[in-house]
């Protein structure tokens, strides 16, 4: 029986597609730079499935890649040649319990699914970016993703209570729970999230559920730098004891192109800035939601009061607060179309890295002189989760060149190495960092993780040649 | 040369004991079950020492144990026969950076010293427990230690940013930085730790510093029930927006040892109550801390408001709110002599596990019951982070006998087994929870953690014997 046969056995007759046109979603993902065709598509029901799969294809020496919402950026789920094991069809959420907090989910739950789920019963699962109609819950631990709510509730692996892992073989490795405390021996939790499908392929898991906030200020404020910007973060963390959920930086050339590119909407501002930040607070308390007499709520007449201060300062030059939930959304909008903003123009390089938030003008500083060094005819455009030192820095060259993009890339790890920071932030390694793998990552470091995926998948079948670079 | 002279030249006069009078500090913990002889002692000061030590020890094969404070509870540092590596005299703070409010130390740093540290600059280091004045940051990190305050602030691993480790072979791998958000590859950070020195040797590390709390409202409390503690805990949850530092239940029985062991101390009541709860909670934003114009201070009349609420409903039973820093300062002094009140009877089983909130009172129940049908002249005493489901529950046979003991850790594991909790909480697992290990851990998760400790310390000198069991 052919390893295909055998698949088919065990996933039924929906499970199991072969035929390039059944596999069309598979063959892409939306950045366009990474075409592949797999062998085949598997869609599993069940982690028994799963385990099914990957012992046949383990016996079998074939390559499998896990893909869920196919929503990635660099690559990691481009399955050419091997198995796309999709987790589009196990996407129940097991239960949402309020007393514990805890939601219990299969890896192919679409995120904005379980915020549905969780706002059902007044609670939030607060990971949340722009992909979120279409990212699954699976891909989002395998990258360890990350978003605009990072700065108050943490990546996801911070949000993670237990999980259903299978392995390269087919053992099923049971880590589920919803405990605050578990020191039983090596943390393989935290392994697996993040390790993008190259260890292991997470079926389900716990996930930890937040009071919803009662009341939510937000703003668009055009700060005089992005030092004044941080000074706000500094002031309004303080001022609320840490309720900053968003604190996102967009240049005046994001909004220039927001604008173009989205019929109807506005201007922030009357003047164009260049520092506008979008800031959100979230209050969980009640007495910072309960309307005072004046019919303003005390969370954001905090925000009010802090920005006006900052004003009287000259560091802030503008700013906005919502008034109604539509203009919030507006906001929100604006933010969100980063993905449509960001590529709206080809060729482009994009990265997403990591500094110390003192670090942020810095970088943009030195990365926009060199990349002008390399291309006198180059553009760039960011979009910066200011608050994590998060930066999505896209490089426009002057023409499409393989040797150039790669110049580019260099040339932002350089500068991102200078600073202490990190070339891959919340994206993950996937294809396109690979290099950034090699050549920045602590030698040492990589060994140890090729010493880890030849333990845990020795004929190397589970997502190969992604994250971790061969040894040269 | 013998390993031991080469170990004496790497170290130096003072950095390498062989005389038993010199190693008594290292012969034994704490709990006095777990004496044992080292070889010898080695005291690096550098990261580059221990490198040395290690690729010294790897070469001739040699057993390598980590010790830090040595107020485990688990028998994890116990080192007969092997190389005691005391980090104690890698003791620099490196730096306290508040702006990106971090602190880089080395692994000898005494955990209380890293709070002054912090203090000077109005931040706190929230990781606390009882031993923070002899327990160093690198058996913290090591065991994934939590304590009182991981109800706001997590366990040590969420703590951390940065890690210097040596690997088993002396290669040093440097996982440093300070960065909020870093996909770069495997998770090798929380890996390590927790790993209880099986897996390489933490020698440095950054932590996360957060805001100094203005103002605290601390308070004990008579619950009418566990269900009730929950209660309030849940209500103050929700009017302070998750403000709570600690909630720790303690029965009347710890109460009743507590001021039998300590002169001059008071009952916390006129009346003595079955569910005693210290709550602190920490305001961290000007509104909470700033004094009214009747001199108290918002977050004390929040907690005391919910309180008198509670006390109307006869959910709580009475109530004092610590007036005084003093008063404070006498409430936890009555947790912190925990270790005091639990080891003041001998013999005793000690163990560490952590259920879901709502079923602390489940366990404490079905435990007792059993503990009683094994012997009937046993007793037992419980001490509980409530607010993480994380109950110390110390049995005290009615006779030494080994078998007896085992059958007691046996009865617990089986209670917690049954509630899906964990039989290792905060402690680890060291000598004293390898049988938990092999018997109760999931045997995938196991046979993952052996490959992982085969694949980075493939002679097996890393603290040998510890965490994970061997293959039956």
């Amino acid at each position: 029986m052919t390893l295909l046969t055998t698949l088919a056995d065990i996933l039924g007759p929906q499970g199991l597609l072969t035929d390039p046109a059944d596999m069309a979603r598979w063959t892409n993902d939306w950045t366009g730079y990474y075409p592949s065709v797999p062998l085949a598509v598997a869609r599993p029901t069940t982690t028994q499935q799963v385990s099914a799969v990957m012992a046949a294809c383990h016996a079998a020496g074939q390559a499998v890649v896990p893909v869920s919402g196919n929503t990635g950026l660099n690559g990691g789920a481009s399955a050419m040649g091997a198995i796309a094991l999709s987790l589009d069809r196990m996407t129940a959420i097991r239960n949402v319990d309020p007393d514990s907090r805890t939601a219990e989910v299969e890896a192919g739950v679409i995120i904005s699914r379980l915020h549905d789920a969780a706002d059902a019963h007044d609670l939030i699962f607060p990971l949340t970016f722009g992909a979120r109609g279409s990212a699954m819950i699976g891909g989002a631990l395998s990258t360890n993703a990350g978003g605009s709510n990072v700065l108050r509730y943490g990546n996801t692996r911070d949000l993670v209570l237990g999980l259903t892992v299978v392995l390269a073989d087919g053992r099923i490795m049971d880590l589920m729970g919803r405990l605050h405390k578990d020191n039983s021996g090596l943390n393989l939790r935290h392994l697996m999230i993040g390790a993008e499908g190259t260890l292991g392929i997470i079926t389900a898991a716990t996930v930890k559920l937040f009071t919803k906030p009662r009341a939510y200020a937000t703003a668009m404020v055009a700060a005089a730098s992005l030092d004044a910007a941080l000074t706000l973060l500094h002031r309004i963390q303080a001022a609320t004891g840490g309720a900053v959920e968003a604190f996102e930086y967009m240049p005046a050339n994001y909004i220039d192109t927001h604008l173009r590119i989205t019929p109807g909407t506005k201007a922030p501002f009357a003047d164009r800035h260049d520092v506008n930040i979008m800031i959100e607070v979230g209050a969980t308390a009640p007495r910072d939601a309960t309307p005072l007499d004046d019919g303003s709520v005390p969370i954001v007449t905090l925000l009010e009061e802090t920005l006006a201060e900052m004003m009287e300062d000259g560091l802030i030059l503008d700013a906005v607060t919502a008034q109604s939930e539509q203009q919030r959304s507006d906001m929100w909008a604006r933010r969100e179309a980063a993905s449509e903003v960001i590529f709206d123009r080809r060729p482009f390089v994009n990265t997403d890295i990591a500094v110390a938030l003192p670090d942020v003008q810095t970088f943009l500083t030195e990365a926009r002189k060199r990349l002008l060094a390399l291309d006198p005819g180059a553009d760039d455009l960011s979009v910066v989760h200011l608050g994590d030192g998060n930066v999505h820095y896209t490089a426009y060259p002057s023409k499409e060149d393989p040797d150039l993009s790669a110049a580019i890339r260099e040339m932002v790890d350089d500068v991102v190495q200078d600073l202490g920071g990190s070339f891959s932030a919340e994206h993950g390694v996937g294809l396109s960092k690979l290099d950034s793998m090699a050549k920045r990552k602590d030698p040492v470091a990589l060994d140890v993780m090729r010493a880890i995926k030849d333990a845990l998948d020795p004929s190397g079948i589970l997502n190969p040649g992604k994250v971790i670079p061969p040894k040269r």
